[in-house]
C-alpha cells in the first residue's frame, strides 16, 4: 500500500493546477495523481484537432511537468474511495492519503433526444482514442449536424468545415448562438461570420429525434424539417462527473458538483474538490453557477492546492471571463451580460463604443474593436464588460476581468492608466474600457 | 472679444481629450480649443510616417471630433495669457474664460553637442511640414544616424530602415537602448531583434560632435570612432512647452513642467494643466516623475477636463505604461522594472516565466511570451511588470496596469480569474501573469 501526503483524482487542467500548487506550497510533501487516461487532451483544444491541428495527438498536454515538479504520476482508474480510512483503490494499486484532491471534471450532457445512441452521434469526450474515431468519421463526412452553438458548437462547427467542406449546419434551441455569455448583438455578429464561412445555422430550433438504423441518416426537427446527416456532434454541455465522490458520500450541490466551500474544501475535512466536478457559485451575489471553464478550473485548483494543509486562499465566486474566435473575428467576456445583469436583477447603465484597434487608423493590422460594458447604475461598479475584435481581445478582456474582481467603478475605469501604441492598440484617445467608461457616466447623469 | 467658459490652448492628446471630457461633463459650457497646427499629427504614429504609412498626411488626427461634439476650434498662436483678465491673446482674437486648460505639450530636447544646428540633423518636431522635409530627405539618405536609444529612436530606426534600407545607426549613452523602461535582459533581447534587421547599435557611446560644414557628414564619438551620416536624427527627449505658462507667472514644478496638484489645478485656480507641459508625480512614493505618454497625457485630461467646475477626478501619479514592437516582437511595461525598484528603495521580489502564448504550443501564430513581474517583498503588492511578446502584448500589459493601479497582491493574483483560449493565449495553467505570482510566493517563502 502506497502511503502519500496529498492525493489528487484526476490529471485535467484542475488536477494537473492542484498537484503543481501543493508542490509549490508544500515543499516536503508527496505529491502522487491518479489519473485514467494515459494521454490528457488540452480540454479548450479539442474542436482545432480536427481543421487545425489535423491530429489529436498535437493536442496532448505533455506530461513532463510531473518529473520537472517531483510529483508522482499513476495512471489507474479509482473504483473506490474509503474516506473513513483515507484510503483509495485504484485498479490493483490501494493509496492512503492525508489530503485528498478530487478534479474528476465532467462529463458531456446526453440529450433527452430519441436516436442519440445511433452509430455516427458523438458527444465530445476528453478521449484520446475516441477523438481519433471522431476524427476518421468526419474526413469521410458529407453532412455533418452540430446540435448546440455554444463556443465548443461554433468551433467544432468552423474546424470541421476546414476539414474538407462538408455541410455543416449548426441547431441551436436558444433564439441565438452564444445568449448565454453574449449579448444578441455580439451572438449576430458571430453567426454572419459562421455563415460567411459557409455554416448554415438553425436558432430557436429544437431538434426532435436523431433518425437512422445502422447509421445516422438525418436530424429532424421541432418544426418538421429534416436536416441529412452523415456525423452529428452533441454539444451540449457538460455535466459533472460525481460518481466517485457520490459513492464516497461526499455531499453534492444544487447544480450537480461536488459540494464546497469558499475554501474549496468538501463535506469532508480531508477533501477538497476543484474543477468541472466542484460546485460552483457566481461571483455576482453567490448563487449556484453551472460555468464550466478551464481558466476557473485553475483558479480553483490554486486555491485547493494552496488550502491542503493550512487555509490561505478564498474563492470569492466565479467571474465567468473568456473568449472564443472563429479566424481573426474574436469575442470576449468577463462578468455579466446586460441581459444577464437584468435576470440577476441589477439596475444597469451599459456603455458600447467602437472604434480602430490602431492609430492612426492606416497602420496594418487595422480591425474595428466593439465594446460593451455592463455598470450597476447606482454605485457604478463594473459588472462585466463583451469584447468583439482581433487576436488581441484575448487579452484584453483580462483587463476587463480586473475591473470587475477589483469592483473597479466606472470613474476608477475612465482615469485607468492604460498603455498605447501605434502598431498594438487602440488611441488613447478612445481607447475601449476607458471610453465606454466615460459614455457610462455621460448616460448616469442623464445627459446623453 | 469672444468669451467662452472652457478654453484649452493645445489641440494634441492631451488638449482634444481634455475639450472632450469638458464637453461630456459640462454639456452646457461653450468649449473652444486654440491650437498653433493646421493639421495635428498622432503623437505617437510619427516613426510610422516614414517606412510603414509613407506619408505624413496620414497619421493626422482627424478634426470631426470638434464638430461632432461642439467644440469650436480656433487655428490660431496663442501670444498672451493675462490671467487677471481671464483673457488671451491669440494672433487677431482676444478670448475671455472663466475655465483655462493649458495643453501645450512638450518640445524635442536639443542636446549640447557641437554641430546639432548643421543640415541634415533633425529632431523630431511634432509638425507636418517638418516631417514632410524630414521624409524627403530620408528618402534619399545612404547613412542615417539616430542620437538616442529610446523607443521613439528604436522606432524610428526600424522604419526608416524599412525606407531604402540606408545604413542604420543607434548610438545611446546608456549600456543598453530602453533601459529607462526595461530591465536589461529586455533590452537585449530588443537589441539582437534590431541587429538582426540590420540596423547597427552603439549602447555606452557618447556623441562628442556632429561633424560636417554645409551638410551633416557624419558624427563623432567620444572614443574617437566616427560614423558617416547624411542625416541624423536626435531622439533623446522632450521638455515640457512652458513658455507661455512661464511668461503668464504660474509656477513652475521641479522637472520643468507646469506645477499642478493631483487635481490638475495649477497655481492659478482657474487654470488647469494636463499632457506633457504639466509636472508630473510618480504613483510610487509621489516623487517627480520626467514620464511623458500620451496615454498619460489622456488620463490627466480627463482629470482637468471633468474637474473644471467641481472636483470630481484625482491624479494618483503617473504608473507609466506602455508598450514598443519592432515588427511582430513586441514588449510592455507597467509600472517599476526591477532596478527602478531598487532605486526607488524597494525590497523587491521578481519572477520571470516564459512560456507558448497558444495553447497546445502547436497551434498558429505560436510565440513565446516572456513575464517578468516584480513585487514588494513583504506586502506583496505588485509593482510593476514586464512583457516581451507578440501583437497581444500591448493589451496584455494592461491587466499588468490594472493590478499595479488596484495595488493587487502577489495572493490577488495567483488566483485571478484570467480567460484563455487555445488561438489566443497562453494556456490557463501556465498563464503568465498568474503564474508569475506563483513563483513569487515561492520565492518570498525562500523555498527556491
Amino acid at each position: 500500500m502506497k502511503e502519500r501526503d496529498v492525493v489528487v483524482i484526476g490529471g485535467s487542467a484542475a488536477g494537473l493546477t492542484a498537484a503543481l500548487t501543493a508542490r509549490r506550497h508544500y515543499p516536503s510533501k508527496r505529491v502522487l495523481v491518479v489519473r485514467r487516461e494515459e494521454q490528457v487532451l488540452v480540454p479548450c483544444g479539442i474542436p482545432y484537432i480536427f481543421g487545425t491541428l489535423k491530429d489529436p495527438e498535437k493536442n496532448v498536454m505533455p506530461d513532463a511537468p510531473y518529473e520537472a515538479n517531483n510529483i508522482e504520476l499513476l495512471k489507474a482508474d479509482v473504483t473506490e474511495l474509503d474516506r473513513d480510512k483515507k484510503l483509495l483503490h485504484a485498479s490493483a494499486e490501494s493509496v492512503r492519503y492525508d489530503r485528498l484532491v478530487m478534479a474528476t471534471g465532467s462529463l458531456p450532457i446526453m440529450p433527452p433526444i430519441p436516436g442519440f445512441d445511433i452509430d455516427g452521434v458523438f458527444a465530445i469526450q476528453k478521449d484520446i482514442d475516441y477523438l481519433r474515431r471522431l476524427f476518421e468519421r468526419l474526413q469521410a463526412a458529407k453532412d455533418v449536424v452540430i446540435i448546440g452553438g455554444g463556443f465548443i458548437g461554433i468551433e467544432f462547427a468552423d474546424e470541421i468545415k476546414k476539414m474538407g467542406n462538408a455541410n455543416v449546419t449548426i441547431v441551436e434551441m436558444m433564439p441565438h448562438c452564444l445568449s448565454l455569455a453574449y449579448d444578441d448583438e455580439f451572438c449576430v455578429e458571430m453567426e454572419e461570420v459562421l455563415a460567411s464561412r459557409g455554416i448554415a445555422i438553425k436558432t430557436a430550433a429544437k431538434v426532435e429525434q436523431i433518425q437512422g438504423r445502422d447509421h445516422v441518416k438525418s436530424v429532424l426537427l421541432s418544426d418538421g424539417s429534416e436536416i441529412m446527416a452523415d456525423a452529428v456532434i452533441l454539444g451540449i454541455g457538460a455535466v459533472a462527473n460525481v460518481d466517485l465522490a457520490k459513492k464516497a458520500g461526499l455531499r453534492i450541490g444544487l447544480t450537480g458538483g461536488i459540494a464546497v466551500d469558499q475554501t474549496m474544501l468538501t463535506s469532508d475535512p480531508s477533501v477538497f474538490a476543484c474543477g468541472d466536478c466542484a460546485e460552483k457559485i457566481s461571483f455576482f451575489g453567490g448563487r449556484p453557477s453551472g460555468l464550466k471553464l478551464a481558466s476557473i478550473a485553475q483558479m480553483e485548483a490554486r486555491i485547493a492546492g494552496a488550502n491542503l494543509f493550512g487555509i490561505t486562499r478564498q474563492n470569492y465566486g466565479t467571474v465567468g471571463v473568456w473568449s472564443t474566435c472563429v479566424g481573426d473575428f474574436a469575442l470576449g467576456t468577463a462578468g455579466l451580460t446586460e441581459a444577464m445583469a437584468r435576470q440577476h436583477g441589477y439596475d444597469v447603465v451599459v456603455a458600447t463604443v467602437e472604434g480602430p484597434n490602431r492609430h492612426p487608423g492606416g497602420m496594418p493590422g487595422m480591425a474595428q474593436t466593439k465594446m460593451k460594458a455592463v455598470f450597476e447604475a447606482n454605485s457604478g461598479v463594473i459588472l462585466g464588460g463583451q469584447v468583439r475584435g482581433d487576436t488581441a481581445t484575448g487579452e484584453m478582456i483580462n483587463a476587463v476581468s480586473a475591473g470587475v474582481q477589483k469592483r473597479m467603478t466606472v470613474e476608477d475605469i475612465a482615469t485607468f492608466q492604460i498603455g498605447t501604441h501605434p502598431a498594438l492598440t487602440a488611441s488613447p484617445v478612445v481607447y475601449p474600457l476607458v471610453n465606454a467608461a466615460e459614455v457610462a457616466i455621460s448616460k448616469m447623469r442623464g445627459r446623453v
